[in-house]
């Protein structure tokens, strides 16, 4: 039924809630039931769906997984654009480029606990991430 | 063209199939073609399409992911809630929090090996995970 | 609006770039606005979208997920199929089965830098894989 471009400001590591950004436009579109999907336009951060209530999960996973793709890995050839770039594109590879939510009743059908989130890889200050918003109806 | 609520009945960490009951909601549905996409509403369970012939496929999967991201880790902050809380949100990240399959001829376009898995990585007896079925004509 | 197989020829380990072949289905089918599903019908292969610039970053997603889930680990009981054979259903689990791409004049939206794979995980030389491509409308 539609497709949106939706921007959002980071900076520097971390995952954003876009949660209300995106049931803001589920709510605009009027649709009942169906289907969102977002995706992201970039390679070096991803999408994820995680706890929203106690913001140490967010600190756990984002330092976990700092670990497991540390920077300054020898095994790195790709390394021109920072120490932080291959990384980032291992990190989102494992992560999500898309989710997918139903819509009912007019609102994203998210669990109790359930949060959207950007989740950037590079270490940059003031950037923007674009990301597409579709959404079917039925 | 529809959504449906689907609840499963866990017992702690595994894989447990969810193929049948996913193919007779898409079966009841009568859509001939289209596409079918499920959503998990939980962060600490996830969703998986693996190999469904030799079941010590399922465990070593378990297994390994259970080595990845092991209990009693220190670098965990968040652990009010037991040693396997934190790590299931791990895993969860790392896996699926929705799957879609096309659907041809009436029915999902499953590989010949593919099964549909709910992925319990609590280790919680009797619980029930809520997911949402959505499926798209055309 | 339309389900496509496709199908695509692999020769060992390896990302093979699909987006002509994906980009050129969307273009047939005369779909303006809309959205692309890819479901790849297998579990020893998966679909990634990543950096399509420097080749290296695809030799260092490879070269890191194989130290990651390395060969005759003494974890895996399903050895009946090869050494390679666990490692990739691991690998598959990890990445994705299916990726779904908003459509916007009459395109996929994809980012400047971002290709679609193909990524194989086993050795065997002069395979076809198969997909399908739910293509909806709206």
């Amino acid at each position: 039924m539609m497709n949106k471009q939706l921007s959002v400001a980071v900076s520097g590591q971390g995952l954003y809630d876009i949660t209300a950004q995106v049931a803001s436009e589920v709510s605009r579109s009027g649709i009942e039931d169906g289907l969102a999907t977002l995706f992201i336009q970039h390679t070096s951060a991803s999408l994820l769906i995680q706890e929203n209530a106690d913001p140490a999960v967010q600190t756990d996973l984002k330092n976990w997984l700092n670990r497991l793709v540390p920077e300054n890995d020898l095994l790195y050839t790709h390394v021109d654009e920072g120490p932080d770039d291959m990384p980032a594109h291992i990190k989102a590879a494992l992560t999500a480029v898309n989710l997918s939510i139903p819509i009912m009743q007019g609102a994203l059908t998210l669990g109790v606990w359930q949060g959207i989130y950007l989740w950037e890889h590079r270490h940059r200050q003031g950037a923007q991430r674009q990301l597409i918003l579709n959404i079917q109806s039925g």
